[in-house]
């Protein structure tokens, strides 16, 4: 059996998830952590690779021996959240733990992820947010986050997302299926939240640029399935800061 | 005229408000961003102190010129805030700038202060609390929240609160005017919050502590009268980390 972890991290002081030599990333904190509580050498496999400076509510890895594929422990699963925490930078918490089967992958069995994006619409800045959402400081009204729900419904279905997609990236297919898009305000909080199969690179963030043109009257609702049919990336909006994107939830299918 | 500042600030990297030689306080900071942006040396005048790690969602402070006791400028008010933000660290912001009479002081004239404790009660930490919210994993259930409300009910009123004042601490008198005290759970978070016309030195964190004895059954809520009743500091809870304090909102008399 190979150990289920959920996770959730602020990533403000991460060069990403994934390795990078000695950098401080989660993946290398991850390393040392598990090395540290179950002395030996362990595999971490994430569900997703996540950028410098942005967070996770909830993220997905599996552990196992290295050069094995199973992890062994006495340890009772229920304790090992917290035995790892203390073994841990506080910028992240291991949520839960469970065993699953050797078969299981994180990355390759998703079903879906849920992405959010936080924009911050207040005229002044939030010292509570810095680093943790977007500031967007011209006022969107209820009105033109109608207008943004209304450009954000071109996203769902299956479509090749290339015009949101950071260029120069290489990927074999640009197709998705987008279960959900949809916008909402709360006080100066406006929530982006994106549910897919799959993301392309800079995604959440490219139509989050998007939608924000589409809230300022740069560009009609429509426009949104315009931008998506042109498969021209230099159509959509701006790349929005990496500081106000989460991953917001991993869903893998029942019996997995 | 004086100039009104109304300001919030993550406090976790400041050692506290008041000046204390070089090191990053917030009035300090003000005192940098004032003499820039108003090319005069100025007196900044704080409605409080906070310790180091605390945050404020509210915070009063004046400006006047240094040796005068008023401020000139030719800058527009409603422009002096993003003014003063740009030439301030991310996590100061000053929400709103107004002019009032040199006669306002914004210590003595306060008529009450409302003080929030922000409790997580998670089992595992969440990272994105960490330096807001003091960390507390024993589950409190809604009916132990009932009883830490019947305990804070006995805070209310006019008492001598030496019970809740940090051991040491020199003031003329310990007498206060608590206006409401209540505690509320939403979701994994515990908020309290205490509203008095002035506070003894920690009386926020050693209540914080006291009402938490209460949550977990170490203290009957009558207790807290009892305690109160005492004025002995030693018979109340510990003083809860600086962490999870925020001066949440500071309230002049009308006409002020």
């Amino acid at each position: 059996m190979k150990l289920l972890l959920r996770l959730s991290y602020l990533g403000t002081n991460f060069c990403g998830y994934q390795v990078q030599g000695d950098k401080p990333t989660v993946q290398k904190a991850l390393n040392d952590a598990t090395r540290s509580l179950f002395s030996c050498d362990c595999d971490i496999t994430g569900c997703s690779r996540t950028d410098s400076g942005v967070h996770a509510n909830d993220f997905c890895v599996t552990v196992n021996k290295k050069g094995s594929n199973s992890l062994e422990t006495s340890i009772d699963t229920e304790r090992i959240p917290n035995a790892l925490n203390v073994r841990l930078p506080e910028d992240i918490s291991v949520k839960s733990a469970a065993f699953v089967d050797e078969d299981f992958h994180p990355r390759y069995d998703v079903e879906f992820k849920e992405y959010v994006y936080l924009v911050y619409n207040g005229r002044t800045r939030d010292p509570f947010l810095s680093g943790r959402a977007m500031h967007f400081p011209r006022e969107l009204s209820e009105n033109d986050v109608v207008r943004m729900n209304e450009g954000a419904a071109f996203l769902v279905g299956t479509h090749d997302f290339s015009a949101f997609m950071a260029s120069g990236s290489k990927v074999e297919s640009t197709v998705r299926t987008m279960k959900y898009a949809r916008v909402e305000k709360n006080g100066n909080i406006i929530k982006i939240t994106l549910a897919a199969d799959g993301f392309l690179y800079n995604m959440v963030r490219i139509i989050t640029g998007t939608l924000l043109d589409v809230g300022v009257g740069k560009t009609e609702p429509r426009g949104v399935g315009d931008i998506l049919a042109s498969h021209d990336r230099t159509l959509a909006g701006m790349t929005a800061p990496a500081c106000g994107l989460y991953l917001n939830s991993v869903v893998y299918p029942e019996g997995k």
